[in-house]
């Protein structure tokens, strides 16, 4: 080994050794376990899909999830196949598709709350660990459901449960409530080059 | 039901009615099927997850997928308890954690290259639906990895197999090479609030 190549690594080991120190000292900094409110929006792909992946690492660790779906409902989807009898799972298919699909808003926000009063009951069960509200920000956004009835029963949920939001466009009174926020950019879609939705990735 | 109701109704069917037509076009217009390579980066939470979701929506499909762990392959997490064991899933823990957990960068380049090794086979398998090759952004940041590479064996891989690559700040040829492309900013995150990562949801 050259001199060079000496000096190299050992520079290269001081910088991982301090790294090591900075971030060490973040994690012993966060001790802190509480049942979190995620809501993931922004227009790119891969808001539901985060929270199925999350849905699967509850059941990795041996959780009860419960699923409710506000708008895909009439659509026969991947993550419904694979979950939906599973004995951990509770799913709900709440909507028949976005307002200019079903041409109903009658319909579409007596489904809304139908889907929700099923939602409550699972945000008042200490038994589930996670409940994903899966594009529940078009209920507000369309005001099927009014904030003041979403809100409140989400907030007064059991301690250590956690909630996943997906959707576009969330409400700035779900940002300031939550304690994750990820906003997904679409700097890219294959949709937009004529690719139609696919099997496994977008349903 | 009041004269106003009446319109607001009536104007409300209208957009409706236009809104599907422009959607239904859209739809019409977008009808090729091909295997994506979808990149999901960016500092927020959802990228990893997101991709167990997808692992979820392919085995619905009845397809088999392939996961590929280029860093966290020493922590126990939920995704690989859930997933591993299935019948129609591959699951490779290709490393021991970040570098600068290793203090070693020989043997994480020798993990990586040996899960790379492991990848491109399953890039040459048309069996496989879908590969996903979690935080390989970090293998070609560090430099474990060359882009020359990587990039060959993914844009060579079967036509309908579905790749995505996740991690922090992917390379700007991954991002061209991509179909898909979300990037996940951090608007805000329970860690910075104290809370350590929860299973369920970050593991």
């Amino acid at each position: 080994m050259t001199t060079e190549t000496d000096d190299r690594e050992t520079r290269h080991k001081a910088r991982a050794v301090k790294h090591k120190q900075v971030v060490d000292a973040r994690i012993a900094a966060a001790q802190i376990d509480k049942g979190l409110l995620l809501v993931l929006t922004g227009n790119g792909k891969g808001k539901s899909s985060s929270a199925f992946g999350m849905v699967a690492r509850t059941l990795g660790h041996g959780r009860k999830a419960a699923v409710f779906q506000f708008i895909k409902g009439a659509m026969d989807v991947g993550e419904h196949a694979f979950f939906a009898n599973h004995p951990d799972v509770i799913w709900e298919k709440c909507g028949e598709g976005f307002t200019w699909e079903t041409q109903n808003r009658e319909r579409d926000i007596a489904s809304a709350r139908a889907g929700w009063d099923k939602a409550r009951a699972a945000l008042a069960d200490p038994a589930i660990h996670l409940v994903v509200l899966d594009e529940l920000t078009y209920l507000i956004r369309y005001r099927y459901l009014a904030l003041d009835e979403i809100l409140p029963p989400i907030l007064a949920r059991p301690a250590m449960q956690h909630v996943v939001i997906t959707g576009r466009a969330a409400d700035d009174a779900l940002i300031a409530a939550a304690d994750t926020v990820s906003v997904i950019k679409d700097e890219k879609h294959a949709f937009r080059a004529g690719v139609r939705a696919q099997n496994g990735i977008d349903l």
